[in-house]
């Protein structure tokens, strides 16, 4: 295994050559970062839940016909995926108002919006990732009109589906960020969600109790990281409720 | 006239009760303010200067169609204008990278941009008029899309035929800024130029030399503010040239 190509490292995640061309293996570490990565550190059994969830996730979004660039899940860590050219935005979709919306927006946190907001920040570590309007990234040609168009729809589908999938199991959906990127076949582009969806980039709050069952417990010092995104796990029946992960590691339902 | 009601106070204007209904009377005043009041000056001659260049450009913009508040100037301080429903955006139109664009983007003060490109703020102090986008307007309800597409018709007329006329006194319009209100009239609305344009609220580079002949320079402590808009006054052909508007206060040609 280490003898693969590797093709890009990111904060959370490493890509590898895949073995056909086309492929590549997304592998998840068990880093976390925040705040531009000025907060790092390594969290046993993280990257192990988020492959597990994220596959969840994309296998469930492919079967209702939302394209994504998942194919299948390897092992504990890895993924199999489409290779695609990533369009530089992270794309925000928020149902209530948390984090950088009510701070900007002087909002209390847990407002619900008037309705869904679809937010653009232009993917660039070294500018701390702005805020972007429709108007910059056209301009800038990081996106056209028309694959505005097409993210936009997607991303509301992907929060159809999960906001859904979330109440079922008691959890409130507060806001996602998704990338996605251009997949060719026969000539033909299209637009496919991309990169993962997981508790590093969902706000997740437990219906009754509030709870916040994602990233913010690292962001805010809360601790109990592992813990919240096993219970996310369990939750979605993709975990053996019988397992502790927090001192033996996950035990997936295969 | 002290006797007049006072609508509203902002920072560099005041705006009366107008004499019939439906109008009102802005008032231009000599305070200069940046960073969101934090920094605050009187400047003498400036609002006499605002007065008049606003009144030139919002009543060429009259004449060739474009819808503003503008009525008439009444006299060196003051201008009669048609009370409109001010939109809570400031809408920035900017063809040349400065300013927060070029910190927010990583561009190079003095860049060409690819193409004009919009941005809206929402007018809010406490919260230091925060970047939106026709995602966050049209949830708020700030403004409908059809609204938007108004307004961005409108700043986009409102560029071409700035940057014509400046370019023809051998100035290069970096950016400016204007605030759209509804106008009724009966019972149909319409949107229209409200607010002010003058070197307050635009960016102005003489072509040669590259000089700055707007606010920046009492944001940037460059001095010679006066000097600066008197010199834009005077290429528009507004200012008897033979006058020295520092020493004796500007005088209008009428």
């Amino acid at each position: 295994m280490n003898r693969r190509r590797r093709i890009y490292e990111g904060k959370a995640k490493v890509l590898y050559e895949g073995p056909e061309p086309g492929t590549l293996i997304q592998h998840f570490k068990d880093d976390a970062t925040a705040f531009n990565a000025k907060k790092h550190e390594v969290i046993d059994g993280k990257g192990v839940l988020n492959n597990r969830i994220s596959e969840y996730l994309f296998q469930n979004l492919n079967d209702i016909g939302v394209p994504t660039h998942f194919i299948r899940r390897l092992n504990m860590r890895e993924q199999l995926i489409r290779e695609v050219e990533i369009i530089p935005l992270e794309v925000v979709v928020r149902n209530v108002a948390a984090g950088s919306i009510a701070t900007r927006l002087g909002l209390e946190e847990g407002t619900q919006l008037p309705r869904s907001i679809i937010e653009f920040y232009y993917k660039n570590d070294g500018l701390n990732d702005p805020m972007v309007s429709e108007e910059h990234i056209t301009a800038f040609g990081w996106a056209s009109p028309p694959e505005i168009d097409d993210i936009m729809a997607l991303a509301i589908r992907v929060n159809d589906f999960l906001t859904g999938l979330f109440l079922g199991v008691g959890i409130r959906l507060v806001d996602f960020k998704i990338e996605c990127g251009r997949l060719w076949e026969n000539d033909l582009m299209r637009i496919v969600l991309a990169d993962e969806i997981s508790p590093d980039n969902c706000r997740l709050w437990d219906i009754k109790s509030n709870d916040k069952l994602d990233k913010d417990r690292f962001r805010r010092d809360m601790g109990g990281l592992v813990e919240a995104y096993t219970e996310v796990a369990r939750r979605l029946g993709i975990l053996n409720e019988t397992e502790n992960v927090v001192t033996k590691g996950p035990t997936l339902v295969q």
